[in-house]
């Protein structure tokens, strides 16, 4: 009997290494895999059916990083410069004429509204085939200032592995992102394993068209849906129609997300990661105008939430890290 | 070798009778099944993978019936009148007045808006769960003025068994209707085995609050989007994001979603039911206010699009045809 469980202890060990193996054996790793065994155990209190387990996810921040800043401003930046030539009125209009200019502070210093307008502008007028291939282009060509690694190789590895391992474990995993839905979904299949109807983001108004009898959808520079804060459950009803079962953050911007999924009942996962590791990746949290995490981490310390240490959980943050570039 | 050839030709008839039973053989029929085996054929010059084949599908007229009006609206209608004792002044307010004197043709006489304000009022002002329940209630006691039946059971049976036929098939079906989206979803599972997550439709905003801690999403008496004509095609790239393969309806409310649909490369399939059954169900088409089937008739007789005649293609149209009510 000794011997028996001398094994059963063995096996547990064995499996904990091949799960996740990535992060760093602890409180986080411990919790996710908790409430996995207690909502796939069947006959177990919490068992939840295959079909009702639904997982979403923040994309900036969460599954990649966001600095220096929104790669899809970086996009856009590089959108508004191809398009300049075309719009003489932008050496004199803000946020263009300092973007433009190469001031990329002054461009996003208008907060927001400013980021929304020079999304909507750069990414309008063109139907939603023409933009698939604009972002094409871009990933394929595109790299990141820092790291110098094409944008898709900015995933944080030990959340890939966390998407895989909760998809072997029945669950229907989904982007819920501020960043712009069609942006997301050239990528999202190739980085994540995410299929284009399970990404989730802010839209922009399309009009469908008819020219020379072929119908198209066209782009047009206005927001349609602001998917971030209290607009990431109203979209995830929208669109789910389930309450999620687990939700994962980084930033002030997934609480409302993270206060809607776990106040549901039974087992539920709410995970924000926390940017605490300067040298691999970046160090920020409370003050920080791009993912700030303040409320969030308040809330979370509260409510027992699992709080992500990038530092100390994942042994390594990017796939590429101590490969050549 | 003849022997062969007979016995194959055996096992084809075979597989034929079993397929879609409520369907007679004939030319619309014979479209469905060999486009699903142009597309699912390994090595055919058509063949999509299973992760690509969307099937869209209206719902009122297209899934179940949608006379002497749509269903959603007679919800509404109930909704109002158990609503009134609250809101007095409805009494002197169209369309609630007429449609509390029980005169549902002057309460409907102001066209799409009406009905809108009608849905919106009747559907608004509760939490996401409140109404869920409301529905659930609705449908477990309702019954349908002609044929004394609860409404899940007036959906056609020979459009169930092709849901069915093309899920088999590795296709994922989606119900892109003007109707409600959380009004379907209460339903969708259990009539056609389609998930929430896979019913799109028209949407009222809602908003995210905490009551006493807890947040909900609550309903607004406002139209977020309106799930209809040139709507559908946006609506479907914004949450689907692929073209689908294929696509049902039986109205003009559907042609841009198949004019979307069938402008896509490769083969596709886009059909109209026809509602040319007065003694089983209804006859309408180019004439009438709910479904009216004018420009979608002309332009599938111009582009070689299936229209299934409901008396001459389908043995049956109810399950309970037949049977006890």
């Amino acid at each position: 009997m000794r011997a028996l469980f001398a094994l059963l202890l063995c096996v547990a060990s064995a499996v904990s290494a091949q799960t996740l193996p990535s992060w760093n054996d602890g409180a986080a790793k411990r919790g996710i895999v908790e409430f996995v065994a207690a909502v796939t155990t069947k006959g177990g209190k919490d068992y939840v059916p295959p079909a009702q387990r639904i997982a979403v996810f923040d994309n900036d921040g969460t599954l990649w990083a966001e600095q220096p800043m929104y790669f899809q401003l970086l996009f856009a930046v590089d959108r508004v410069k191809a398009m300049a030539p075309q719009h003489p009125e932008w050496k004199e209009k803000e946020p263009y004429a300092s973007l433009l200019r190469g001031d990329l502070k002054s461009a996003t210093a208008g907060g927001e509204h400013a980021l929304l307008e020079l999304v909507a502008a750069s990414h309008a007028g063109i139907t939603t085939d023409e933009f698939e291939k604009l972002v094409r282009d871009w990933f394929a060509s595109a790299r990141h200032p820092r790291f110098k690694q094409p944008y898709r190789r900015m995933t944080y590895a030990p959340m890939v592995e966390l998407l895989r391992y909760l998809r072997a474990n029945g669950f229907k995993t989904y982007i819920v992102s501020g960043g712009g839905v069609e942006f997301m979904r050239v990528f999202a299949a190739q980085a994540y394993g995410i299929p284009p109807e399970q990404v989730i983001g802010t839209s922009g108004k399309q009009k469908f068209e008819l020219r020379d009898g072929r119908p198209v959808l066209v782009k047009l520079p206005a927001v349609d849906f602001v998917d971030d804060k209290e607009g990431k459950p109203v979209n995830i009803q929208r669109t789910i129609g389930r309450r999620p079962l687990a939700a994962f953050g980084n930033s002030d911007g997934d609480l409302q997300m993270l206060q809607w999924t776990c106040a549901g009942a039974g087992a539920r996962l709410c995970l924000f990661v926390h940017h605490d590791d300067a040298a691999r990746e970046w160090a920020y949290d409370r003050q920080s105008s791009i993912g700030r995490f303040d409320k969030g981490l308040d809330e979370a310390q509260a409510k027992g939430w699992i709080v992500v240490s990038m530092k100390s959980d994942w042994k390594k943050i990017f796939s590429f890290e101590g490969a050549k570039p």
